[in-house]
């Protein structure tokens, strides 16, 4: 001890800054290393101790890997879900129309007057208040909806099975752009355009769909749009047009040519169609590696627009929550961040299943359309590796010499790294009727993992 | 200079190793650079001295980077083109039968059958023996051609005007791969669907761009396939699908839809498709830059399958030669090095025009279909861009910042580094009738350099 004391030294100093102050004042050389200590505390410990952990992680992984995405159906959500009148599905965790944020509201208004359950936005207002519909998050239905991610019972669905688990999810048909009731529009045109797609757009797919004597396989498609340019988040461009190469002709085949001329410009027309085929796919992929006890990935990432919720592997359907941060990006039109609603839409199941801004360096055109620049988008995908559990080679990066998307968030990662997943998304506008602002990036809130390692170590045998 | 040699020093040599031996044989340390003398010469000398040369090019990057490319039209070469019976047009600069290798062999008895001029390939080859048919370059009328690049008087054309300058370029419609006319094949399969080619998808694509208000803007196309992973010479996957979507809704309004179906099936399941609307919209960029008094600028660069041929802007048509090269890189099937082809096609205009093997760093998946490395198509465009004249912004490279593509290949610059452009390409089997055997990489003779120095130097005034 003497003999340590008596040489000259230098110091490194971790933590408080007390140790460093103390040494510099005494003239010893100190460097302070930039620490903190991990989130989570005893639970991550507990959590980390857990001799089920590892092995049911890599299962968790080894589950999400082997898992597949066939477009099987697209039927109403009458059918698909059963649905029935006065029964809403919506983005994100549970919530009641008044905690609802603006664009929830709109899209919950949009809805009534599509179902002809109310005859103007004040009619629909006054019964939403009175809680005259029922609603349910679409996860809780093992479906998935963007934005508001609102479902009833007259909207058409995609139904995607799973054959390795036999699971099912579903998603409705993409509106486009602007003025759309997942947005939070509900102007006339919004119900207009709901209409023919349920009148005209929903059939010619299903149509097409049954015609297919070979499902249409969407994670081989996804796989394809990740070598060009795709993120399957906010590009969603070459995924759209493989889509159409792969249905057209069987809807030319069997539909009116005025249907389906219409019908091929809407899709074309929309490079954002394909992204509701890509969120049930990933939703059959994080849900073939639901409920393994003792595993601490992440299956589940939903946005409401007011509360962030996760769901892990070892904690089943329990619900993680924090407050919905505001993403920041590039705006539409005269917008600005004053108009952008926080994060909302249960999207970020692309991110939950490793694609989307986990897998930006396969898109580096998207900072064109969510802000930051061309080595972000390479850094950020590199910066997901470290809270994963492992790679996904199915969807290979070309630019990382098409090393796999990073995939499998492991709560005690992101708690002991202090990264959290970085989630690409559009914004809506705050206030109910607006649609889109923009679009940028965003995180989940640091406490919904903190809540998730408390929920992982009450787990733990 | 008594200084100087009475002071210890170290030495660089350069060029022959006679200088660097004797120093260090007398213990003075010398170190050897790699350089050797730039090949051309006094030519060189002559045309780095034209005082014309750099305004010249200037000019001559400037009307490619102002040039457009419409499709404005679909219909037979004998309307295109005035293309008579028994004429026919080939890749490449001139070729008789003689000297013809046996993909362009195997094209033009292709092209006999297809146009009934013989009963038997042994009858073709016995009418082309004897020069029964008029053979000429493609370039020679302003058109551009695949592979073995054979144009009859039946076949459909893909008709595009420059609106920067009323040049119009001309391409037929491309067969797929394997067993087609353009490798080189002519068996009753290959005639059969250049019949249902001419026959229905000719005139339904006819039909779909008459009926289009607004002409299909290939180079806008280009600019956007460029950000989704091809390059546009050997991906033209994302290219094919964004002309699909843009041309089929109009098919889908005029023609029948069994018809309709077909096409649709067919030209989705090639992903090449769209190479033959690349090539003259880049014929029209080179073609804006042709004519220019003093510019070393490459204009064309095109293969027969026996000779490379290069033009130049300030040599106008004058084609210089050297041997084309055999490429290496990937094999179909049992298919080896051995059953490869010299270099043959005028694809090679995508290069001249700065995409193609120019903008592989666009396209790190095309790795997996031509060979090498993800990192060597990065540098690949890297290298480019010291042979160039400058870039092309339209056509910006995501992963690169969207840097423009490296356009306008300097006869001087190439000499003077020693740098040959890369061109990734198509391999055909060199025995008549084999069709595609692999695709790969390969350079231009630095022969086709040296002559068109020299004849740039014999025009410095």
């Amino acid at each position: 001890m003497n003999t340590l004391l008596n040489q000259s030294f230098s110091a490194a100093t971790a933590g408080v800054s007390l140790l460093n102050d103390a040494l510099r004042l005494q003239g010893i050389p100190a460097q302070a290393v930039d620490w903190t200590p991990p989130l989570g505390g005893k639970d991550l410990h507990d959590v980390m101790a857990d001799s089920r952990r590892s092995a049911a992680n890599e299962l968790a992984l080894a589950k999400m890997l082997s898992s597949g995405a066939l477009l099987v159906d697209v039927k109403p959500a009458s059918e698909a879900l059963n649905l029935g009148r006065g029964e809403f599905l919506h983005a994100g965790p549970p919530i009641e129309w008044a905690r609802a944020s603006g664009p929830m509201r709109g899209a919950l208004i949009a809805a009534m007057l599509f179902e002809k359950m109310a005859g103007s936005a004040h009619e629909a207002e006054q019964i939403l208040e009175k809680n005259g519909v029922a609603l349910e998050p679409c996860h809780h239905r093992g479906a998935v909806g963007p934005m508001a991610g609102v479902v009833t019972p007259s909207m058409w669905m995609f139904e995607l099975l799973d054959p390795s688990t036999g699971n099912k999810s579903w998603c409705s048909l993409n509106e486009g752009l602007g003025k759309v009731l997942r947005y939070g529009a509900y102007s006339p045109e919004v119900i207009e355009r709901l209409d023919w797609m349920r009148d005209v757009l929903g059939p010619l797919l299903q149509l097409g769909v049954r015609a297919r004597e070979e499902h249409i396989d969407v994670r081989a498609i996804i796989s394809q749009m990740i070598q060009m340019g795709d993120e399957g988040h906010n590009r969603n461009r070459a995924g759209t047009l493989m889509f159409l190469r792969d249905l057209l002709p069987f809807m030319i085949e069997g539909g009116s040519s005025t249907d389906v001329a219409r019908a091929a410009r809407f899709v074309g027309g929309n490079d954002h169609f394909f992204l509701n085929l890509v969120m049930p796919a990933c939703k059959l992929q994080t849900r073939a590696a639901e409920n393994i006890p003792g595993s601490s990935i992440v299956t589940v990432m939903a946005r409401n627009g007011t509360d962030f919720g996760i769901q892990t592997s070892g904690t089943g359907d329990e619900w993680f929550i924090g407050p919905a941060q505001t993403p920041h990006g590039l705006y539409l039109g005269n917008y600005t961040a004053e108009d952008a609603n926080p994060d909302i839409g249960d999207s970020a199941i692309t991110e939950t299943a490793g694609i989307g801004g986990f897998s930006m360096a396969a898109a580096p055109a998207i900072v064109r359309f969510i802000g930051g620049s061309v080595p972000d988008a390479l850094a950020t995908t590199r910066r997901m590796y470290e809270i994963c559990e492992g790679e996904n080679p199915t969807f290979g990066i070309p630019v990382l010499e098409f090393r796999g998307a990073p995939t499998g968030i492991d709560v005690t990662r992101v708690l002991r790294t202090g990264i959290l997943p970085q989630i690409n998304t559009g914004m809506a506008g705050k206030i109910a009727g607006t649609g889109q602002v923009g679009a940028g990036l965003v995180t989940p809130p640091m406490e919904a993992f903190t809540a998730a390692i408390a929920g992982l170590a009450r787990r733990v045998i």
